[in-house]
């Protein structure tokens, strides 16, 4: 948690840009059921009341008036009974103090709260809810009329948010430095014989014992390809590439989010190697021209054009290389965007929507095919975290697909692509904040060149 | 999983029991969003919806016709375009296959089954849903006047659940290893200077090498006295005692759950052995006195009988040992149950309510303060999995309010109780399997004398 300055200047922020529109209503997570009410997942506070109402406690809600600038934080007091199960607990007053709230309400009273506003004629401005507990307490309390998401609320947060300050960059590299300890650990891990769910569920101890956890469900997995493999279950097999992607939350919930790829056997073939370097190369390409001012899906096609030249040079693409950017082969083999932002959440308020976060009025999402598979398209300011994840992948299935339907046939040798298709995939992904004057990669940068990653796997350290 | 023809015959079993009842409608769980709907906690499976349809995917309803005995599986297929991102998926009707089910629909399918069976006047049967997102769905499905948790489905399932077969012993004993190395990890994690969170983190990590991940949130804390703990903030300090109550899910979500209280300096103090030898001397004494035809709520009692014994040895308590235990002085040094059942929830079955799964006709659930905190009281049958869990601890604001209230007085001795407030807490737990002749303890017993455990701590393996 930050000092209770950060989050009066925060709230303070947002009433401004929000000011004279009503009420904004930002309700904290609760506890989320495993498999009965009372065993519940790890607590994951809400990003939004994180961010605003800064407390890490279950069953919140915080309200600011857009008006008044007043902030009220709403919640139940434990009782004596639970206190002797539970040790002793601050008061809901007490914990908004630490966040500079100076009003605080049972939760009974956020109900009356509301109506009371709108019978007044204000409104009620509130973000999408993705969990159901929260869903069903909205639509209780707020009336219908107020129950879709609110445009304003989202880009006031999101000008807010994708600014990360000096505080939140040092959180965010304590998450990357929690990063660099599990995917060396990965590395050291790696030979054949070992289960995937042994690289995973090390891994993912070091994120529990140094922070709150993963960031996300870790990828861990000799299927690289497979885009969306959250499947732990293989054993890693001689010659075969392990690719990983895993990141971690600091105490504080700021995120990191890492890739690297693996050869199983200690050593790159010269074919996985060529294709490593490609995807190495578009990596330090992007880092090198991305900085204020760019926009990101212009580093995208930029990336995405080391890319093409690199599978030119091996016969893979053939042609024109711009011409063939132009047309989109590259989503052949890299179906998805060159990164996303990050912060409190490893995809950076997601929940608010692409097209507020990754997009805007000046950069809209595009249709074509060249870059439509970005998340984040719109131009870096300073003080944006990106991740920067090209990738290189032989998807049979997408590549069948293709061939099936004589897309890019000027620009694809299909019939050398197939001799890739138990290749697998490569991704190559750090963390990047956006300076006055450039980038900065956040973190130490993980092991990257074949020659260091192969010296950090099982093989080399005996 | 098991052979299809387990699940076949355990949905034979709950028509049979729910015969001419109408439709028995088990909803499998879904994704559970984190901070953003695409961003999930580890996926765990409804149990019910396991034990009788045995299938760890998401997004699955399954439905048993009681008049005809006949299954379906409700579910989508991925469509080709998630197969490109995912690699190739079974199919919902091969999903079925596996767990004998011949009958397999959409989910769109699901509503109109429904109204189709209650416009014949059949009855629906659900169990109580514990996540939001179950609820919504229920609630949109469902008619009003089957909303209701269906009792005849609760004890029909509890009558299947509680007696475990030896294939789900098998499993359990999977979890217990894992426990047992999670445990033994912790007491050679254990000395001064180590953060609660660094061994927290390891025994996770453990669980989530070995199996699905713990099956609780562990307690790891030098306050055992404080029961609802699930602070992890602490550095361990010499003289404190550190109590870990963990266990795992063997992959199949099979459960374990141990405690043991370890000294951080490595050796018991004399007033430390003094108490936790009590405890020891309480947990060996249930598992003596437990068998099949045995009331749990008795064994709680016997068991409270040897701690009070104990208590009344050191002079914390005063007067007549059985007087005493009738009167619940126990409850002030032991404010729990001795255990609870423990299967495919590591409460099992705690969803259906306590009431159908620690209670029964034969033995209701007692207002006696003796025996009020128990979970499970009913009477011990072949089969069943039961913790014994007995503890002793100096909760400060526990005996402050007995004390103000002068509750007991004629039993406590509550001047040299007060010399204990700074001592915190010991439990000890074990998993124990009711035979038919007596009882069995499952796994490889921890370290549990306090010799045993002196030998397994950090300052005795140097």
């Amino acid at each position: 948690m930050f000092s209770a300055q950060t989050y009066v200047e925060r709230r303070q922020a947002l009433a401004h840009r929000m000011e004279g529109r009503g009420l904004v209503v930002l309700p904290g997570n609760g506890e989320s059921p495993i498999n009965y009410p009372n065993n519940a997942y790890r607590f994951r506070q809400d990003s939004t009341f994180l961010y605003y109402f800064g407390l890490d406690v279950p069953g919140l809600v915080g309200v600011l008036d857009t008006d008044t600038g007043e902030a009220t934080l709403f919640g139940d007091d434990f009782t004596v009974d639970d206190i002797i199960w539970m040790g002793p607990q601050p008061k809901i007053a007490e914990l908004a103090v630490k966040v500079g709230v100076t009003k605080s309400a049972p939760i009974a009273r956020l109900e009356t709260t509301i109506a009371e506003a709108t019978a007044r004629g204000r409104a009620i401005h509130i973000m999408k809810p993705y969990r159901g507990e929260t869903r069903l307490m909205l639509e209780r309390i707020v009336p219908d009329a107020f129950l879709a998401p609110s445009e304003a609320l989202i880009m006031a947060a999101v000008a807010q948010r994708d600014k990360k300050s000096a505080e939140e960059i040092a959180e965010i590299e304590k998450a990357c430095a929690i990063g660099y300890k599990m995917h060396t650990l990965a590395m050291s891990m790696c030979r054949p014989g070992v289960r995937e769910q042994d690289i995973a569920g090390a891994i993912e101890g070091v994120a529990l014992r140094e922070g709150w956890g993963t960031s996300f469900h870790s990828i861990v997995s000799q299927h690289g390809e497979t885009l969306h493999n959250h499947s732990h279950a293989g054993t890693l097999q001689e010659g075969r590439l392990l690719l990983v992607d895993a990141g971690a939350e600091a105490n504080s919930n700021y995120c990191s989010d890492f890739t690297r790829t693996t050869p199983v056997s200690g050593k790159f073939t010269t074919k996985q190697k060529e294709i490593y370097d490609i995807v190495l190369a578009a990596n330090n390409h992007a880092i090198k021209v991305s900085g204020p001012g760019v926009r990101y899906v212009d580093v995208h096609l930029s990336s995405a054009r080391v890319i093409v030249e690199g599978l030119h040079g091996l016969g893979l693409v053939m042609g024109d290389i711009d011409a063939a950017v132009a047309a989109g082969v590259h989503a052949l083999f890299m179906p998805h965007g060159l990164g996303h932002q990050m912060g409190l959440d490893v995809h950076d308020m997601e929940n608010y929507g692409e097209q507020y976060v990754g997009y805007n009025a000046e950069t809209p999402r595009s249709t074509d095919p060249a870059c439509s598979t970005c998340r984040m398209g719109r131009r870096l300011e300073p003080g944006m975290v990106v991740t920067v994840e090209p990738g290189l992948y032989f998807v049979p299935e997408l590549i069948a697909k293709w061939r099936a339907e004589k897309r890019a046939t000027e620009f694809v040798n299909y019939d050398r692509v197939e001799t890739y298709l138990d290749f697998g995939g490569i991704r190559l992904e750090d963390d990047m904040l956006v300076t006055e004057t450039g980038t900065r990669l956040l973190g130490k940068r993980l092991p990257i060149t074949t020659e260091e990653v192969e010296a950090a796997t099982a093989a080399s350290l005996g």
